[in-house]
């Protein structure tokens, strides 16, 4: 199933009422310290906190007013789960949101804040799954996948409609991939608009499957990885999996270490606040392990929720 | 001496190719928090992380060359000495910057990153002052005091400029009050546009002289005053107490928890990293001592410089 450039620009349509559009922020220390010219998509400025909240969007807002009755339904305990449950309200129709027992309360009252109604679970995917089921079942509710999903998909993609409107000549188009939604509607996007942009994908070296089935061509699961990034941990879909060799360039790898300074330094010198998952991209300038100096850089920061009590550089 | 309405415009214009235009942010958590309609003007993203580089820029490019040549100098550890710094730089003079020993030393690393030339001193009022004399003598440096300056005030009137430009029927504008230049500049501006807006100012009740000043009617020295708001224990000014007599509604005070939990609030829900001196305008909104719901309210966000080892929800 292929996902064309039109898809994202009706996405954009569909989903303009609903989300912000979010600002383009430079910043002189961040770009002397890495020796390019960055430009950052702020979606930690989006509602909820994350770009997530584009594809939950455009999703919910695809669905015909017959399957919208049923309401939604999805397995998550991060910022996809918070996003159906707004897209959810927004539409006016129930969110039903599987999260296991384990997952933080500011989480979980964050979703029930939405208007989603949750069932917990054991931590384990089996039980996710099995739960998720059973509410399909009982409801007739349209589970949207976090990323495996072709308006989810598209809908990422219109972050990288509007940076390339604001700044029309960068030479490099920087995301971070979990589960690949994101890095999948970045690059469909960022080619739709201009052939030869160059699109790099950073991922944690301790969740770093993405860049293995890059290398094996095929798709090696993501195995208990343990990254500060956790919003990255997922393994690639069967629909991300091919726009991604087809799309990216590369995928570069970052340390915890790098990850971590990243963040902190834009932090204190951007005053951007966001969260892990989000100065992996970042942190692929930050650490140089490839050439980008002297280039216009693209970054897109993909979300800002943090927990302000469990700061990495808190001893 | 009192300082024109053109003055401000002056200020906007001479210091436009050196300043950001920072972004005028919503967020409709803290306005349903609230109950108001509030418009975060995000000083926090200004250079040097503060409002502070408006007032500083314009004194800096209001000196004659001749002035210029022999540099500027100034007394402080805070926000003000880094903007002194950076505008100097710019203009390509010295700025001569007078710091207590026991400023941190994340301080004196900016100051310095900034180029300035730093003389330590004891942490005491007097030796400030004296260290300053010398330094005035010795190099015939023009002081640039932080607040209690005509072209200071007149720069940070520019933020309001800016507000106001961007949404015009505000009935309200906050902003926090140390020495006064900010409130001021502020109060200035705003009124220059639109005789009947209300102008309050919010202060730290630990730190609540200028509050006790516009009661008894005379200065009211900041004794000791301790509050995590440390960018605003000063004392008002001779040139910003009679502006705030005749143009400030109010002040109201706001407790240390109430300052802690609006800039956690902001923090979380808006990902706007500011200083806590930055979230007592905010916090007159938060502690709802006086009724501003269903009104459009302006908040000056003062700055972002926070020590990210030390944040006041860490335990």
């Amino acid at each position: 199933m292929t996902i064309s450039f039109s898809a994202i620009e009706e996405a954009a349509e569909r989903i303009h009422p609903y989300i912000h559009r979010t600002p383009v922020f430079t910043n002189a220390s961040f770009n002397e310290r890495v020796g390019a010219q960055v430009f950052f998509k702020c979606e930690n400025f989006q509602k909820v906190g994350a770009f997530k909240f584009r594809g939950a969007c455009n999703a919910i807002f695809s669905l015909t007013d017959e399957e919208a009755r049923h309401g939604v339904c999805t397995h998550s305990s991060g910022n996809h789960a918070q996003a159906i449950a707004l897209a959810a309200k927004l539409r006016g129709i129930p969110a039903y949101i599987v999260m296991p027992h384990s997952a933080p309360q500011v989480k979980k009252d964050a979703v029930a804040g939405y208007g989603g109604r949750i069932t917990f679970c054991e931590a384990t995917q089996a039980a996710r799954e099995s739960s998720l089921d059973r509410i399909r079942l009982e409801t007739g509710a349209t589970v949207v996948h976090p990323y495996n999903h072709t308006k989810v998909i598209a809908g990422q993609g219109t972050a990288t409609l509007e940076l390339l409107a604001e700044v029309s000549d960068l030479d490099v188009v920087l995301a971070p991939i979990g589960g690949g939604g994101l890095i999948s509607g970045t690059a469909l996007a960022a080619h739709g608009i201009k052939k030869g942009i160059r699109v790099i994908g950073g991922e944690p070296e301790m969740a770093d499957d993405a860049f293995r089935s890059l290398q094996t061509g095929e798709i090696v699961p993501s195995v208990n990885p343990k990254s500060i990034a956790d919003g990255l941990l997922s393994s690639l879909g069967s629909l991300t999996f091919p726009i991604i060799q087809q799309h990216v360039e590369q995928i570069v790898t970052v340390s915890e270490a790098g990850i971590i300074e990243a963040m902190r330094f834009i932090w204190e010198r951007a005053k951007l606040l966001i969260e892990p998952s989000a100065a992996v991209a970042p942190g692929v300038l930050w650490e140089k392990k490839i050439d980008l100096r002297g280039l216009k850089v693209g970054v897109i920061l993909s979300g800002g929720n943090v927990d302000l009590k469990q700061l990495p550089w808190n001893d």
